[in-house]
């Protein structure tokens, strides 16, 4: 698929209705002890019926061997290719914490630091100071303003914040500040580009001062920068498809991707079953709805091979709660492997299903990476998905005559 | 395969043939009832054996949930990426009734339509009107110059018509006059970038004296006029393959899409055994030969799952006749699916096989979509197909040293 131009062009606005269930992380390997992937030996009796009667594959989140982020993976899943459609290290951490940025704003991922009295980095993360402590040195550096540019500075978790500059005329073109490796001094920012210039010397005025807000604040003494990005301009998800999506994700940087793609974002709670009632309210609003489950990533970021499986069971013994709405198409899909073999996120690619009146049915006994490679959707770059989806919901017209 | 610089360098021409057969609108869905597609239903011993003995696969004819209209499902199965080479809907129904398009000349489709006492459309197909109604009314119509240029008028079939204009200096980037909905007046065309201009102005003094014309002619007294386009200069096949290649195909279209592609069309009647005995006839003057049978597509379109099945019954009858030509390599494929139970083209991936002496065989036990799918092709582009046919014949050296 090349630009959204022809999909864009096909696309038409229809009644049916589309659900993308994305579990987070869905992909796993197997355990050497039974050889089955977390997937696999889930006890998962409704979605296995659905791989029964759909059409099932294997989506591959980036490229081959590129293990993604949350937000590549989750980009791919709404078909926009992940290496064309890049969103900086500050904007992903502002989101994060479900914070607005606003177009213009410049974001950064801050981190507290220990400086030495020569000045040179000891502790690239303070000693992992606490979010209470972290709170409270963000309240020091927050509220200023340099040269008309206002200073937002709020903390993330441990030794982490985010740094928003809202004002006008900001480039978001500058360097890390972060040297990345003990011994150094902190650096000053730079300019990538010209028109950066005048950024940066707001910025490096802002750590001057930081500098001696935090002087007596050891072990978080200084402050490191990376990541400086704008609010990406990415195509409306809506304008694109010709929907009106809906985003029902309780983890905020869920809900600020589903924000900055243009989607509407409801209100949920954590649970399965809290995102199925927002589901359900709010069903005749929307014709495409993204519903993320978080459980599943963090168990294999975990290790948590057993707390996956218990995960993956949950969500399928609430299936039957989104079926009983009769969705014209409903995908189950993961943004990326997060195998708890690996104990992080992996570039194996990740089992996907499409269930519809139009699917050609693929017979599958169940739904599982091995039984999936063997499917009709075959192995797939993820961005195919939403153009596939389209068709199942007779959304897309036909090309040339 | 991005462009064809690649093939064109390692093409050579050899004495070996290859036969594509295109079995239109070959993929289907299941019926219902038994589960099985209509390639899956058919009784087809002769593919089944090929199937066997060859390689089997899935065609993607554009892209993920694309559904390819007939022109852009055959240039993909020709090695031309639909989207890139794009053909204009006037040029289509122009070859569609064997009208020979020449360099420089601007085609639209036309409607008859019926408009009030104001002006404004009752009816964007004025009743259907027979093609005898019709074609008295592209006699009123056809063979006026305006400023130098010709205008040619042509029935096509009920409403339908063609407009061709011939002269020097046209332009068809230009605007429909079909405001696509009722009580809107019919529209003067527009130029899209100002090199059109005059012959927008030539247009919309044709659409003025065919108001007139046809003012009497209630209820096809107005016309409306789509799809403006050119023939397309597209690289030529038998140059891009180092191939002579001929034509065998009953529909207009097929064999006028053959024409801009450069190939020989050769004279045949409807049936198989006609194209067959056609490619007897010729089978030493050349070394390609596309031969195409439109009923299955025709079937489907109608929603006969039956008829589909017994046009591909045939199919598989005549086809010893073909294999005892002995062609090197014998491709069976289609241009798109036309599940009889979706009554029209479908964006599902279609079968296909490759049989040669050279290819790996798959041992399946019957040609269909579901075996196909396990298959040693896999899931491909269908632009894949041409280089493999070429691979299978021994026409392409060594990439590389």
């Amino acid at each position: 698929m090349q630009g959204f131009e022809l999909i864009r062009d096909m696309a038409v606005n229809t009644p049916s209705k589309i659900v993308l269930l994305v579990i987070d992380g869905l992909g796993g390997l197997p355990d050497p002890a039974t050889g089955k992937t977390e997937l696999e030996m889930a006890y998962t009796p409704n979605l296995d019926r659905l791989a029964h009667m759909g059409s099932c594959g294997l989506t591959r989140p980036v490229g081959p061997g590129i293990t993604p982020g949350s937000a590549p993976g989750h980009l791919g899943l709404f078909g926009y290719n992940p290496v064309t459609y890049n969103i900086g290290r500050g904007v992903l951490e502002a989101l994060g914490i479900d914070f607005e940025l606003k177009p213009g704003d410049v974001a950064a991922r801050g981190n507290f630091c220990t400086i030495d009295t020569q000045g040179a980095i000891t502790d690239r993360r303070a000693g992992r100071i606490s979010t209470e402590e972290s709170t409270v040195l963000c309240q020091k550096l927050d509220g200023q303003e340099i040269d008309g540019v206002q200073f937002v500075v709020l903390p993330v978790k441990e030794h982490r914040f985010i740094l928003v500059l809202r004002g006008a005329g900001l480039d978001a073109r500058l360097a890390d500040t972060d040297p990345q490796r003990l011994g150094a001094l902190p650096l000053a920012t730079a300019s990538l580009v010209p028109e950066a210039g005048r950024t940066a010397d707001i910025v490096n005025e802002f750590l001057r001062r930081g500098a001696t807000l935090l002087a007596d604040s050891h072990p978080a003494n200084m402050l490191l920068l990376r990541g400086f990005s704008e609010r990406p301009a990415f195509p409306n998800f809506g304008e694109i498809y010709r929907l009106n999506p809906a985003a029902i994700a309780s983890y905020p940087m869920y809900r600020g991707l589903a924000r900055v793609l243009g989607m509407n974002v409801l209100p949920t709670d954590l649970e399965i079953l809290d995102e199925i009632a927002t589901l359900r309210r709010d069903y005749e609003a929307y014709d495409f709805f993204f519903m993320h489950v978080k459980g599943a990533d963090a168990a294999g970021e975990d290790g948590d091979f057993a707390r996956k499986i218990a995960v993956i069971e949950e969500v399928d013994r609430a299936l039957p709660e989104i079926m009983a709405l009769a969705p014209d198409v409903l995908v189950v899909a993961g943004d990326h492997s997060t195998p708890a073999v690996i104990k992080g996120h992996s570039w194996h690619d990740v089992p996907c299903l499409i269930f519809s009146k139009w699917c050609r049915p693929d017979g599958l006994p169940k739904f599982g990476e091995t039984f999936c490679r063997g499917g009709s959707l075959g192995i797939m770059d993820a961005t195919a998905l939403m153009p596939l989806a389209m068709a199942h919901a007779q959304k897309l017209t036909k090309y040339g005559a």
